[in-house]
């Protein structure tokens, strides 16, 4: 699957179109209610167009997966190099994570589904190869979190009694946005990004006061 | 269906292991690919036993996620009424919530696929209805929640930047335990416990050093 990426990614993206349409439509039927016809339909497109690209479904599935972990991880990455002690690296880590989220909101949901998928038992095995690839992505993204924290504990910069639990604690709540958050009418990014910057909030500081 | 609901629970419980049975299908095969056979054989039962109880896999998978949020509220309810700060209740609330979705975690991977359908189109009228009546119970908890940390708010032992999105982001890391958490073998009580006070650490106290 690696090297189909990689000509997939020389292509000049004429596959982005694809994957958008893939992702809506996924997000909205859910991964076993869509065809590649669906897809195709919303594109204006042939299926022969998709089928290019594409030798399945479950291929189109993990692709929509690679692009949204792709760009979180795009995300995630500028925000960790940015100075300061690890605590306030980690915060704005989740505050990108969280920005990132809603802006790709599409891709996330699908991720989330990917995610979820992942749990059941009724999959074929090519599914669980594809669901096991993005469960790998899943991990390394939470190792970046992870360190960083790890980090924030040695500098002082942060304190939590289990390092591990609460990272999957951190993402969860701003994973689980993907059930509540939706792109409101006129909404700007300084409206995510105060969103993100309330999530985050709790996270750092916790409810109860100082 | 509040009828049918009252008929169910004057029976003596006589479906609790159709329940969990079906709860277990539902959580490892998703509500598409279950059927009523599934369940029945899960059960080593007949499929007549299924139908004398509920009309339709929509009228089973509805009466799952009922238990489940039943079980949800008996749990927080009690921890809510328990002497105390606002804020220092809504932090046992949220234990209490955690520790249930950890006890009854067939039932909350049911609950939370529902949440997740909820979302999608692809739907029947049915199926809709049921949705929407889970969302309205799913609504109703999280007002518990809600209105206590603005009572926190208002004896000042609670302070978020914005109460509403606090609460789904402190229910979000909990809910979101639905994707990693899975009891251990010989796991007891006490670590179970020790997982919900790890997570609500991190929502009360945040991770920046005091």
């Amino acid at each position: 699957m690696d090297g189909r990426k990689r000509e997939i990614r020389s292509d000049g993206n004429g596959n982005a179109d694809i994957l958008e349409a893939a992702a809506a439509c996924f997000m909205e039927q859910g991964f076993s209610a869509t065809s590649i016809d669906d897809v195709a339909r919303r594109l204006g497109a042939t299926k022969g167009r998709i089928y290019h690209y594409y030798s399945s479904k479950t291929d189109l599935f993990f692709d929509v997966h690679r692009e949204g972990m792709d760009r979180l991880f795009t995300a995630v990455e500028a925000a960790a190099v940015a100075p300061g002690p690890a605590g306030v690296r980690l915060g704005r880590m989740l505050e990108a994570h969280a920005l990132a989220s809603m802006e790709n909101h599409t891709y996330i949901a699908v991720v989330v589904q990917g995610v979820h998928m992942h749990r059941m038992a009724a999959t074929t095995p090519a599914q669980r190869r594809t669901l096991d690839a993005v469960m790998d992505m899943r991990r390394r993204y939470e190792g970046l979190f992870r360190r960083m924290l790890e980090a924030g504990m040695e500098d002082g910069s942060a304190t939590v009694s289990n390092p591990s639990v609460a990272i999957k604690a951190a993402l969860g709540a701003i994973n689980w946005m993907s059930v509540w958050y939706r792109p409101k009418e006129g909404e700007t990014v300084d409206d995510r990004r105060a969103l993100a910057t309330s999530v985050v909030r709790l996270l750092r500081q916790g409810f109860e006061p100082r």
